[in-house]
């Protein structure tokens, strides 16, 4: 059993800590969380021994009811691998403790590139992971972008891409960040960084993306256009669509439209927290003009895409399982996942 | 087993029909839908016998995958008792067919009072539902008002209510309702029909409302005050609170205040659906001022505080279980359902 | 003096009204409301004749305070020309009115290329309404598209188009329509409906559109690449939009970057309603890559932008001023409409 | 002529300007801005003197297009009083410096009432400003809720006051505060701190408030209860509200029911940038239960309320007019406003 710690328990690391959870081969030896919350009580729930930073704080989480196992650095002692879901930034100033006490750890999409020097993605560069102690699994637009280009490279070679990605303005439990009406040039140059990001798991795809945010909670929505080397049509690239387990095709006939009523979907489906761990691909958008120019619109759920990936990290680092669809089988299974159809 | 119909499957609907699944004495003969949508294919998942209204419509489900077990009428007369949870103004439509077939039904609020002739909430008028061949589940607001009126009524005395209920504009799947941004006055006349709705199940409180509308999806807010009649405390208020299985309490410790956190909290919970089943009073804003004047606020899940409603109706209409809190215990157990604290 | 009247005094005929008024050359003979409305008591307050289809309904309007002229078909006789700002599809049912009364009548975007039979865009066809007795102004969307992709093709020429719109759900004062929470394809297909709209009054340009809804209010956000025949530089792009009297360039120095700052500001300089009648491109967003590939962001006011264009076309039509740049130049100056930088 | 320095030209600072010059009696020196942004265009396109605290930017202005008049210093000593828009908190610190000088301030609602000692309103306490060096505005709700109480208690007295406010999450032009999707207590517990800022101009009065923040961008909704002294009618209170130059009726036939329509009203009435400065209380909404018990919902703008108010403290600080009505009156006929009915 690979003994995984989870730094920050968050958005992202709530749900690492059950994915992991839920794997035959890893299991959660700690969660850590600075002050008492709502998440602290799920931790609590679940039953993840809980760490803190600051142990002078053990008091207020012991009179809300919430017993602390110790300080993070015995939670980091104690694992074979650390999975970093702090907030954008401290993964930074977290990574020489990791190296300090010899552990691995893996990153999160809020850091540079650099912290790592390695970017993952699981069905493109798995099997180099093992080389490295620190990897960063790609922010969720990009983990998003790399699985629908990477697929289509494959299959019929990409000139160039270009994306338009419409962002979530904040996650669903955040009450503070807006805007309320307004759709935000996020950056207002173009091209933004998500295609320098792209590129570092896809170092040789020609990519140009934009970035807007607009007052929603649940999912990006991505209006991707690709020049393809090869011709094609649009029904060989459903085919090879629907060969990729982490992309699902959101079926014409559900009527689903949008990131809202593809969350209901997900909700009804019983999936954990509603989340869509693969790309939504929008069957009725799935288009190819003059045989080389594709065009989709997919959604990308912000909080879970880049989960299943993290899982799949933990193994490629540790070794333990060598073939990447391997592990990407072993994950999806224990997610219980069958991509939306 | 009590033999239920599912006469709608939507919002409601498809909640009543799960809810209904997980209690040991009752189950689903089937559930009806107009049109091919999300919502068949989770029908189809659920394996619930899917009815249709127009069989002309037969071959479009067929097409998408989806088998159709017969017309609404022969899943009528395959139940002892139908759940309406058609649109609001449908059930009326539809009372004459269940009449004719001699089915006993439940409306769902967005029926009027007259359409049933009885309104029901499990921990008023449980006993008397025994003696109607038609009832109606007040409104959700409605359902949230009378829990947390008729408790302090019980322990207090209650000899004013006045509400302000801040409601969700849509149901989170709903993409077509607004506003974008607008606090719409609805009704713009004060009081509100949600004070004589209250009525219908507690007649002799006295009770003033007012309602808008904003752009939200998850739960309505209420800012409750009540005159009582005997002096009391906050300590003894928050006690009786506790003592009401369908009173959740949201503590101050999590953090949460708002709707938005509260679902989060649901959903990490593992709620099917992120359901609030019971009504959600924020802890920190329970107040007591000079002795009689209570104060709090409290968060209402439009989608979800009446399906135990439904469920419990079902016992007291068929007779089969006489005792309120017994048929409200077994309700709570089925659906793994301890309040939130 | 060009006799205007208004059929239909909302979004659209209250900005017309006000613009044509300001005009030296035309003035408003009536403007024509189906009910008793906030608009009725603007139309009153600017002392524009009122008229109404059913006079059966005088008497409610009186009642309010709100002086009627007389019947919609006395309006239309009174008038040389109609600019018909009815919602979209009624346009079509009063078009066999307008012939029967041998009146000359402008449609608005709502309504299908076909019940005028020419589209108009006063920079590019100006010349042509002469022949027409039906004219329609292209919506909104087709409006901002048609002057940036017009320009860039005179000056550089356009080999192809590709422009992704993130469109607002619904006007500032419509508190009905949504999404609340949902980022909607609409259409789902691709391509979208505008680029054919596009070709009505451009028909030579290859051109792909994709379309979103958003929850925002004002202002769409397009994202726009076009592939330039002649090489090209940003400079020279910001001069070419520069030259064009209905383009404004968002400086960069105003840290404007989104349509909500954008329309605060147009508030500030005191244009009237905030409206933005030009496109509001985005200076640091104006992008040549590659020599060829133009890239940038515009916000389109759907209340605004075709409002000069339903001025000039109606000089245009009457054949009063036979030179397009000297309408738009009359156009703007009442207007006191000095693009945005 | 007074001469008026407004220091910090933002949401409020820049209305307080435009309100000044419209006066006979008064002329703005000079307006105080820290960096470039689209307000410094907007001050520079109205001609007023701009002065920034730190010249080192002053290059940065004038790299712009931007003329800086001097250090802020300079502006206050060019003044006879100074209006200090700082954003809440600021002005605390800014005390000292006006203290130093020996010169007159006004403070905004952020500040807390000991930064001034004494708390404005021009109905309540217009003659006591004249003895005080600072005055403090109260903030926007405080505005409203004082309007309407001291008018009712002066004409009916006022046994108790319970308002439940609706508060928008951010004004339009900003798009980084939400929420998005959520109705958020703020504060979460009862009561709320509004009271106790009425009471700092209406000290008699027993008030409780209770207040949420919800995702819209204009105005506050108060749902406001009275419990009177004297009983009465609604035609009554309709008459004293009436009788009062800043509280507007929104009339029932213009069947506006919301923030969005009645700022959509605003605008098309040609307000300056949509400004509601009197309360505006919806006609239909005016209650008056069992004789002593008032009811009603009023709109508050956020943005504008407190800007005659602002002008008013000015005229009683510098001790130009001693009547209250009569500045009242100036006031509002420089403004061209006629309340809204």
């Amino acid at each position: 059993m690979i003994k995984v710690a989870v730094n920050g328990y968050g958005t992202i690391g709530k749900r690492v800590a059950d994915a992991v959870t839920a794997q035959p081969d890893m299991e959660v030896v700690g969660v850590a969380k600075t002050s008492v919350s709502a998440d602290a009580y799920i931790a609590k729930q679940r039953g993840y021994p809980l760490y803190i930073a600051d142990l002078g704080k053990k008091a207020a989480f012991e009179k809300a009811g919430i017993e602390i196992a110790g300080d993070v650095e015995a939670m980091f002692k104690a694992a074979d691998i650390i999975v970093d879901a702090t907030p954008g930034g401290v993964g930074e100033k977290n990574r020489p403790i990791y190296e300090k006490l010899g552990k691995k750890a893996i990153f999160q999409g809020g850091e540079a590139h650099e912290v790592a020097g390695f970017s993952f993605n699981a069905h493109v560069n798995y099997k180099e992971a093992q080389e490295h102690r620190f990897a960063r699994i790609v922010s969720c637009n990009s983990t998003g972008l790399v699985r629908i280009i990477h697929t289509l490279d494959q299959a019929f070679g990409v000139e160039r891409v270009r994306a338009v990605m419409v962002r979530r303005a904040s996650d669903p439990g955040d009450v503070k960040r807006g805007p309320v009406d307004a759709t935000v040039l996020n950056p207002a140059t173009i091209p933004s960084h998500h295609g320098p990001d792209v590129n570092t798991v896809l170092p040789h795809i020609n990519i140009v993306t934009l970035a807007m945010i607009v007052p929603t909670t649940f999912m990006h929505m991505h209006a991707i256009q690709m020049d393809l080397k090869k011709e094609t049509t649009r029904d060989e690239v459903l085919q090879v669509f629907k060969n990729h387990s982490r992309i699902g095709i959101v079926r014409k006939d559900t009527g689903i439209k949008s990131n809202a009523q593809l969350r209901e979907y997900a909700q009804d489906l019983r999936r954990p927290r509603a989340d869509v761990w693969e790309n939504g691909i929008f069957e009725e958008s799935v288009s190819v003009l003059d045989g080389k120019e594709f065009y989709c619109f997919q959604a990308i759920h912000q909080e879970a895409d880049v989960i299943p990936e993290n899982v799949d990290c933990i193994r490629a680092m540790m070794g333990t399982v060598k073939d990447p669809q391997e592990s990407i089988r072993m994950t999806n299974e224990a997610l219980n996942f069958v991509a939306i159809r």
